[in-house]
């Protein structure tokens, strides 16, 4: 008897033990879950170890190179991967990378489909070459996908169910969240946000089509209807040539130049026009705005705000919340992660 | 021992006729499981009893009586459903109706939110009302939502898990299935495909807004388009008056003439405009077309897959079968009655 008293204590006592592991995720601090995340942009090409929490534990950043070889932004990113496996090591054993691309993939092959701003990389099987050079098991995502979970898991829409993530880049990019998981459709390649039409005679777009709101609302657009509005402001302070950036054509309306306001205004405008579609569409909780040309968010915002009211059903417009992203540059990153621990 | 055997036996015995009863959809043929449903229309009030195979047992329809006195139209409700009960009874009791209702509706709590077409319904709590009157309990869907449901179950879209309807009437409806579940939204107004913009500075709407795709390809737009067009085709043969029909316009647009076929070429743009942006949005395997206004199919169809393919991303337009609704007024029906089982 005594002995089976021991044996239902122990089984307590290890029950207790586990119990109190998994508040702290599943394993001791030196032995962590850790996954390896990259956000590979036209631009730069971000690397880290996340822990089980989001914990980003050791970043790298390269510019990516232009190239038109896949070899030599795949030796980019494996030489990143070896960095941050090696600097993260003492913390956990990695055997994940997952990694946000900015196109199609396709996820069962481990295939990039599609990459517009890395052609290089069209068709590249890089979930193989992963496993083979880092010995990892590779997940792909798409990046503004990957940046919408990121937001969802800890960022501006966390523990909303029901959310819609757009990015204003160089690009728009979107996510679409519905019961708190991403909606990829039967291929993959849901939640092309920047290719709804706005302007039906509007402006050539890079997809194909015209009048996408990505002609409107991204920073290239602003840029451009800067130099399109020019010659109806020509006291405008913004000087508008070739060499304009949307930051100087913000801080011109913010100083109040008639031009520069003009540009933000049709920016919100158009944007707007999206919101409230996607509003009577899939009636979200709330809609997360990031990217770099959020950044003129007082200037353009109460315009899209106004055309969501006007436009959109009033109910599902008073519920859905619009918020700025707050992750940043980390959204992709965390995003990859939180894909690989699931 | 020679019990406990015969005890086994009979259990074995029970669970036989268990199976089997599961294959014939869980009751006999004069014990099958049936429900009501109802398609409440602004003009039309359908009911059916409809069994688990989504036969039609019994079916009424009646003139929904035109009135801002919600008690005659909740009494027109529940005789139909009292001649639908009475005259299936021999096939099987009945604890369930479940009513497809134009406009917004709060399930939960069985209210009939807002009916833009039957305001003397806004606000009513028709759940209750029915329990109470019929003993029946009630389930409420829009209309549009349970036509998707009716296509998806047994109709145009059967065995395809990411789907959307649209419904081309008096306006524009839509309802959007993914994963084989109707997307409902956090308030359960999501769906409104009628109310995407394709015409920013275009045509006011019912819903407050402008431009919406309601406006140009339901079949209240065609009347409109014609008249508007008039002017520029004196030697029409649509007679474009104040009596003119949509069906007339397609008559004379079959027979040739140009006023008409130009009507139905905008009709199909602007519904491809809409439908492009929903394939770059939802990326769905299959896009149901149906109503009234999809009788003109062959003259504004091709226009409207023009714009999709000159609007879409290619992969997911190739992916996107477009077909025509088979279920016509039943799709309603047999959507609500699928929710009952469900």
């Amino acid at each position: 008897m005594p002995t089976l008293v021991l044996t239902i204590k122990k089984t307590v006592f290890y029950k207790k033990m586990i119990a109190s592991e998994n508040q702290n995720d599943g394993l001791a601090e030196t032995n962590r879950k850790i996954v390896l995340a990259a956000d590979l942009g036209g631009t730069n090409l971000r690397m880290a170890a996340v822990d089980y929490d989001g914990k980003i534990l050791y970043r790298t950043k390269l510019k990516t190179p232009k190239t038109n070889d896949s070899a030599a932004i795949v030796e980019a990113i494996v030489e990143s991967a070896i960095e941050c496996r090696r600097e993260s090591k003492v913390r956990g054993e990695i055997s994940t990378i997952a990694a946000a691309v900015p196109g199609t993939v396709d996820r069962k092959n481990g295939v990039i489909v599609k990459a517009p701003n890395l052609p290089a990389l069209d068709g590249l099987q890089i979930s193989s070459v992963l496993k083979r050079k880092l010995n990892l098991s590779c997940l792909l995502e798409n990046d503004a996908n990957a940046a919408a979970i990121g937001e969802n898991w800890l960022g501006a829409s966390k523990n909303f169910q029901d959310s819609i993530f757009v990015t204003l880049g160089t690009g728009v990019g979107g996510g679409i969240i519905i019961n708190g998981k991403i909606l990829r459709g039967v291929d993959g390649t849901a939640g092309e946000i920047g290719h709804i039409c706005v302007e039906p005679f509007g402006a050539e777009c890079g997809c194909g089509s015209r009048g996408c709101v990505e002609q409107y609302s991204s920073a290239t657009a602003v840029v451009r209807l800067a130099g399109e509005l020019s010659e109806r402001f020509p006291k405008s302070d913004s000087s508008v040539d070739s060499t304009v950036t949307s930051s100087e054509i913000y801080s011109a309306a913010k100083a109040g130049d008639k031009l520069g306001l003009e540009v933000f205004r049709r920016q919100g405008f158009y944007l707007g026009i999206a919101l409230a579609g996607l509003i009577n569409l899939l009636n979200p909780e709330i809609i997360v705005v990031g990217g770099g040309a959020a950044a003129a968010w007082e200037l353009f915002m109460p315009h899209a705000v106004e055309q969501i009211h006007k436009r959109a059903y009033s109910e599902p417009a008073k519920r859905a919340k619009i918020v700025r992203a707050r992750l940043g540059d980390d959204a992709g990153i965390l995003g990859a992660a939180r894909l690989a621990f699931n």
